[in-house]
C-alpha cells in the first residue's frame, strides 16, 4: 500500500481535474445571482469529503451562504486539527481583461511561472483549499491520517459575512481542537515560505461637519461663519504629531511593542526598502518616524484618511464656502488594542477638536480585532518546517498589515497557523488570477507533513 | 417746458413699456446660442441713446459681446460723468420654477412689494440701467443736462469678460471723466439707501498632492507611505492660527486697517448679528476672533477652502490610502493687498508645509484687485444725498465682501459711486427675478439729482 506521499504523486492528474471542475463553479458570494452557485460549490466539496469518509453538515447560518462543517475522527484520543478554507470567490471584474474566461479554468505552461491554472478563485482560495483536502485524502487513503481532521469551509469570506463567526460562537465547545490551519496567504518569495503570525484589526469611521445650510458665496459670506472644511481639516491635523505618531490620548496604551525576539524574526525577512518604494509608486517611504517600514505596516497601528470631500473640487472653480465636509477615516490596529476603545478615542478626539460653531456627526462603522501569535509556538514551528520541507528555502515569520477577520474568531479554538501556498503575483481579485500547479502539489505535501507533525506532537 | 422731474412723472408709462421691451430680449452672455440676442440688446440700447442725441459706437473687443460706448457732450467745459451698466443677463436656470416665462416680462401688483416687473435681468441690471438712461433722457429733453454724459455698457458682466477692461486699458485717456456711476447693487434695506465704497478682490488657487501611483490598500500599505490627504490637511491647518487669523507670513502687511472714521460708517449700518446668522443657516457666526462679522466680511481678507477631494467619500467605505488629494482654495483680499503677491505667499507657504515625501503642485488661477474708496469724497457724498432724496431714509456707506471685477478698472478713470436701486429680495440670478417699479422711477430721480449735483460741483 503506497504511503500518502506516493499517493499524491500518483494522482496529480485526478487532483488537477478535480480542481478545474471546482474552479468552473462561479461561486461569487457578492452577487445574489450566484447564490445557487455558492451552494453548488459547497455541495461539491461536501461530496468529496463524504467520499473521503467525513461526517458532514451544510449549515445555513441566519440565511447566509452554506457553511460546511466536516469531521473525520480517526481516534478519539488523537489531536483534532481544524482546516479552514473558503469556496466563495470574487466577481471576475472586467471580463474583457481575462485572456480566458474566469470560470473556464485553463491550464497553461508559462515560461516563467511553470504550469499554472488560470481561473477566478485559483489561488484565492480554491486551489489552496483543494491542496489541503488532497493531503487529507492521501493520508486517509493510505490509512496514515495521524490526527482527527475537521474542515470548516465558508462561503462568505469575500463579503465579510457573519456565518462563520456566528457558528463558532454558537458551537465553540464542540469545535475545540489543537490547531487551526489556514492556507489563504502567500509565500514571502520563491525562496521563503512564510507563516503569518500577526494581522491588524480595523476601525473605520465617518464624520460630517456641517456649517451653513447651503453652500454660501465666499465673497458675500467669507469670514462670517466657520468653513466646515476648515474645521474638519484643523481637527484632522491634530491626529498626529510632527513625527507622524498618532497624538490621540491613550491611543498606544495597549500596543504590544516589538520585543527583541520579534525584531529578530522581522530582520530575517528579506525586505528591500527601495524595491518596496517602487512597488508603491510613492516618491519616498514615510510614516511614524524612527520605525522602519515593515514595523510600521506590521506591528504599529496606522491611521489613514480614506476619503475627504467638501465643496467643489472638479474642473473649474466654485468660489463657495461649502455647507459641509465629509470624512472617511480608518485605523489599522494591532494587538492588544481594542477596536471599540480605539473607535471611541478617535471619535472623542475629533469631536473635541471641532469648534461648536459648526455641527459634527461621527459614526464608528466597523471594528474588528487585531490578531497576534508568538511564533515560538509548537503549531507555528511545525507549520514552518512543513512548508520548508515541501517548498524548499527557509520559512520566515511575517505579519500582515491587513485584516483577515475570521482569524481572530478561529483563534478562539486553537493556535492558528496561516500557512499559505500562493505567490504575490497570482493576481488575486484581479483579472487572470492563477495558481501555480507546482504550489498546488507542494501545498498538499506541506499539509501532509503538517498533519504528521501534529500527530507526533500530540 | 416741463423740467426733468416733471418729464419723468409724465412718461412713466412709456418708460415701463420700454423696460419690458428691453427685458424681453434674452441677452444671455453665458450661452453661445444667445450671441445674437446680446447684439440685439446692445443695438436696442444704441438706438435709444442715438434718439437722445448720443454719439455711439458698438465695439467688439477681441471678438467679445458688443461694448456700447456712447457720449453726449453738452459743454466742452462741463464735467463728464460716465455711467456704467450691463445688458447681459444670467440664464433663466430652472425654467419650471418661473411663474411667468423669464423673457416675457410681467408687471404684477404684489401686496407686499407694490408694482414689480418680473423677468430675468429686471433688477440685474436692465431695470437699474434703464432708470439711469431715463434720467439722462429727461434732462436732455428738458435741456437741463448739466454735465457731459458717457455710457459704457458691456455685455460680459455675467461671464467676467475682458472686453471692458481691455477697452479701458486701450482708451484710458479718451475715457477721462470726473465720476463713474454704477447702479448694479442694492439698498441696504427699505429705510437705508447704500453707497458701496469697498469691494474685496480675489485670489484662487488649486493644489494637488500626490503620493503613491494608485490608491493603495490601507491594510497592506497603511503606515508605509505618507497619505497625500494627510499631507494636504496638515499643510492646510497651518494657514490660520487658533484665532482663525491667517498665519501666512506677510499676509496682512498691506491690509488697510479700519480707522475710526471707517468704523463710524460701519456702526451706522443697521446690522443684526442673529438675523444674519439665521440667513446663513450656520449654528453660529465665527471667524477672525475679536473682529465683528461686518468687519470680517467687508474690511478683512478671508481665506476659504472651496473644494477638497481625496480617496473615496461616497456611500459605503473604501479602505484605501489615496493616490492624491485635491484642493481648491481662495482668498478674498482687501485694499491694499496685491493679489499676485498674496497668491505667491499662499503657494509658497503651502509648498513649504508639505513634506517632500509626497509631490505637490500648486497653481494660482485667478487674481483680481480689491477696491476701496474713502467715503469722504465729493462724488460719494453727492451720490448719498441723491439716493436719500429719491428713496427717502438715510444713506449708509457700506462695503461688500464680494468682487465686482470691473470696478477697479473703472476706478482708473475717476471715483466710482456704486449707487444701486435694487433690493436684497429681488432674486437676482434666481428664478422669478423682479424689480420694484417704484425703485425704477426713484432710481431715475436719484440719477437726475446726481447729475445736477455733479454739475454744481463742477
Amino acid at each position: 500500500m503506497a504511503d500518502w506521499r506516493q499517493r499524491l504523486e500518483d494522482t496529480t492528474d485526478e487532483r488537477e481535474d478535480e480542481l478545474t471542475e471546482f474552479l468552473s463553479i462561479p461561486s461569487i458570494s457578492t452577487e445574489a445571482a450566484h447564490r445557487k452557485d455558492c451552494r453548488k460549490a459547497a455541495e461539491w466539496l461536501e461530496q468529496h469529503l463524504i467520499e473521503i469518509g467525513f461526517d458532514t453538515g451544510l449549515h445555513e447560518v441566519d440565511g447566509g451562504h452554506p457553511l460546511l462543517d466536516a469531521e473525520l475522527v480517526v481516534d478519539e484520543g488523537a489531536p483534532t486539527v481544524t482546516i479552514y478554507g473558503h469556496y466563495d470567490v470574487q466577481p471576475p471584474g472586467d471580463e474583457a481583461a481575462w485572456e480566458t474566461p474566469a470560470f473556464q479554468p485553463t491550464i497553461l505552461d508559462d515560461p516563467d511561472k511553470g504550469r499554472v491554472v488560470r481561473a477566478r478563485g485559483a489561488t484565492d482560495n480554491k486551489g489552496q483549499l483543494m491542496a489541503n483536502l488532497n493531503a487529507v485524502k492521501a493520508h486517509a487513503d493510505a490509512g496514515t491520517l495521524p490526527v482527527n481532521v475537521r474542515f470548516l469551509i465558508e462561503g462568505e469570506e469575500e463579503i465579510g459575512g457573519d456565518s462563520l463567526p456566528t457558528y463558532i460562537q454558537r458551537h465553540e465547545d464542540d469545535l475545540d481542537c489543537e490547531a487551526v490551519l489556514v492556507s489563504d496567504t502567500h509565500l514571502w518569495d520563491a525562496d521563503h515560505p512564510a507563516i503569518v503570525h500577526g494581522l491588524r484589526g480595523i476601525v473605520t469611521l465617518e464624520a460630517t461637519v456641517e456649517g451653513p445650510d447651503r453652500d454660501l458665496h465666499s465673497g458675500q459670506f467669507g469670514g462670517a461663519v466657520l468653513n466646515p472644511a476648515e474645521a474638519l481639516v484643523r481637527a484632522l491635523a491634530t491626529l498626529k504629531d510632527e513625527n507622524l505618531r498618532v497624538a490621540v490620548d491613550g491611543f498606544y496604551d495597549d500596543v504590544l511593542e516589538v520585543d527583541d525576539a520579534q525584531r529578530k524574526y522581522m530582520e530575517q525577512v528579506p525586505f528591500d526598502d527601495e524595491g518596496f518604494r517602487q512597488e508603491t509608486g510613492a516618491p519616498a517611504l514615510d510614516g511614524e518616524r524612527d520605525r522602519g517600514p515593515l514595523e510600521r505596516m506590521w506591528a504599529r497601528p496606522s491611521l489613514e484618511i480614506n476619503g475627504l470631500s467638501a465643496g467643489y473640487a472638479g474642473d473649474g472653480f466654485k468660489t463657495i464656502l461649502p455647507a459641509s465636509a465629509t470624512l472617511k477615516l480608518s485605523c489599522r490596529i494591532v494587538a492588544d488594542q481594542d477596536p471599540d476603545r480605539i473607535g471611541q478615542l478617535l471619535a472623542d478626539h475629533l469631536r473635541e477638536q471641532v469648534p461648536d460653531t459648526v455641527d459634527v456627526t461621527i459614526d464608528v462603522l466597523q471594528a474588528s480585532d487585531p490578531w497576534y501569535l508568538d511564533p515560538r509556538n509548537d503549531v507555528l514551528e511545525a507549520a514552518a518546517d512543513s512548508l520548508a520541507s515541501a517548498f524548499g528555502g527557509e520559512t520566515v515569520f511575517i505579519r500582515n498589515g491587513a485584516s483577515i477577520p475570521v482569524v481572530p474568531d478561529l483563534d478562539r479554538l486553537a493556535p492558528v497557523a496561516l500557512m499559505g501556498y500562493g505567490m504575490r503575483d497570482e493576481r488575486l481579485h484581479a483579472p487572470n488570477e492563477f495558481f501555480r500547479l507546482e504550489s498546488f502539489h507542494a501545498g498538499s505535501k506541506a499539509m501532509g507533513r503538517m498533519l504528521e507533525r501534529l500527530g507526533e506532537d500530540g
